[in-house]
């Protein structure tokens, strides 16, 4: 498996994904600013992904200060997450993995920097370790909603790339693989990053998976032409009622699984769901760059000064969804009451 | 305006749409050869400018035998017509000119090499002028049905490049704009070879008529949060029942207009209906090669190997069609007895 990230004791080791799939490039850093930049610049993406690096990346902005005091200390520790706060706005997981530091913090704020700095690396290692084995989790949940012979759609990346296991809509797509059902997954290439492209198709590749890219408009035609049975996808942030945030595109899939009578499939651990908003309408979502929609490696693909709309999240609603996964279990509509009841108070 | 091909004489001149936005490079040629494989590569694209290019292509095969005798002037016309009908399946305008041109030849076939080269050049400078003048009265007609304030959404391109006058759906936007309507647009940069993006994008820059340029995939998100009021496209073919094959992509959007309660109208002119199918599953769909999708600009973005499906259409059923606008008017559903009392007999 893929590890996208790692904690070197001193420094993070993480894969930069923009250079996928053309070059397989670690970068080391000691420097919590390179890791912040690298969240900003979606060489760590994917909702669990993000939350991980954060807590590894408070870890950086505090491991020179192991022996300071510990007012020193705190006053780091709220720098370095307010940093890693204002990288990306959509993920839940990235706010959630702060607050757990902040908790474990303030549970044992009476202890000196060294010992502070060992407690926040203990949970930082168990905030990746549980995702691994959230993913685990979702997977068998998730592989029972499959069938085989199923043909399956998917967006952008939810896989080992998304997350510190096997991933979420894939670790699905995975799993129901081992159990030997027979699955062929089409895969959204996902503009403009290109992440189903570059990302989800290398990791089915390597799980020997059979899987053939589509452009992300083609895929009402594909649905119809080659009876897709089922959407999977993950999610960055999911609300009290199930609205989910998810990819650009994530939506307009959700409409065309209407459309068509197949089932559509969220599958996220319990650290993306925002219990504290109660509809989509009031998640934030990311609007990126005009220069990642209008010009590819370079290279104008767009007149210069086009104006651009490049949202990196849409909403879909909550009636457009099948079930929701998470590593507690199926959730079916109506979701307000059991994932009140999946995420650990 | 953008003259997309022009008849020289002897020769073809036309802009390599494959090099806009960044170069505004045109190509002259006497070979039907070079124009041919023009088509092939979507240097000359849109349906009605591929009926135009194929009526001057017939020429360009003939203009070096005006002198020679008629039974060597025919095997050549035949000669060139079999190339032209094979460059793509899709575009009804391409059989459509080349049956204008076989037409204009047996109803003259009495006449030496030299006469017949006349009568064919007059007839395809008539298909070129005629077209434009379609592009007009489509205009005329289809911004009826544009209100001022209107937020449009269009695909592909449907403008000047891809027509002998002002376009198709881009005419009556066009049109509409001309008349005084305040509208803005959005335009799907329309993947693989972003059309939109490189193409249309241009068009309506040039024409001073507000645009934003999305992803295909933010195409739900947009209707959604930007209050799309009408999707407008133009089409490759359009059958008896008014089922509507069109860039890749369109199908999609028919759907999510149709969730969203707007209007989605198809502009064509006569020369696009193939009243010899009688439903969307007869046409013929062109694939298109895998590295259009997994490869840009040379730069792979999809793993060595990687399976792609690339349609360069789809099929939009007649009824998520809300009107079909054509050179003789608007036409509403059921459209099978208006479509055949419009197609000139």
């Amino acid at each position: 498996m893929i590890r996208s990230i790692e904690w070197c004791g001193d420094k993070v080791r993480f894969l930069d994904q923009t250079a996928l799939p053309n070059d397989e490039k670690y970068v080391e850093t000691s420097d919590i600013n390179v890791l912040a930049e690298a969240i900003v610049k979606l060489k760590v993406r994917g909702a669990p992904l993000i939350g991980i690096s954060a807590a590894y990346g408070t870890l950086l902005g505090l491991h020179q200060h192991k022996h300071s005091s510990a007012g020193i200390f705190l006053e780091q520790f709220h720098r370095s997450t307010s940093l890693l706060e204002k990288t990306r706005p959509t993920a839940k997981n990235l706010f959630w993995a702060l607050e757990r530091m902040r908790n474990v913090l303030r549970l044992n704020s009476t202890n000196n920097a060294y010992t502070l700095f060992d407690i926040l690396e203990s949970e930082a290692k168990a905030i990746h370790d549980e995702d691994r084995r959230m993913c685990e989790s979702m997977g068998i949940f998730g592989a029972q909603l499959i069938e085989s012979g199923a043909t399956i759609l998917t967006h952008c990346n939810s896989g080992s790339l998304a997350t510190g296991g096997i991933g979420t809509g894939l670790g699905v797509i995975k799993t129901a693989h081992k159990a030997g059902k027979k699955i062929s997954v089409y895969v959204d290439e996902t503009r403009p990053l290109l992440q189903g492209a570059r990302l989800t198709m290398c990791e089915l590749e390597k799980e020997n998976i059979p899987a053939t890219l589509i452009t992300d408009n083609s895929a009402a035609w594909t649905i119809k032409q080659k009876n897709v049975d089922v959407v999977i996808v993950g999610a960055d942030r999911v609300v009290a009622n199930g609205d989910t945030a998810n990819k650009i595109g994530t939506y307009n899939l959700a409409i065309l699984a209407k459309e068509h009578g197949i089932h559509f499939y969220v599958v996220i651990p319990t650290s993306t769901i925002d219990l504290s908003l109660t509809s989509g309408n009031e998640i934030q979502i990311e609007e990126r760059g005009v220069d990642e929609v209008a010009s590819f490696s370079g290279l104008c693909t767009a007149p210069k000064g086009a104006k651009v709309f490049a949202p990196a999240f849409d909403v879909t609603p909550n009636d457009y969804i099948t079930a929701i996964v998470t590593e507690k279990g199926i959730h079916r509509p109506p979701y307000i009451e059991s994932l009140r009841q999946a995420v650990p108070r």
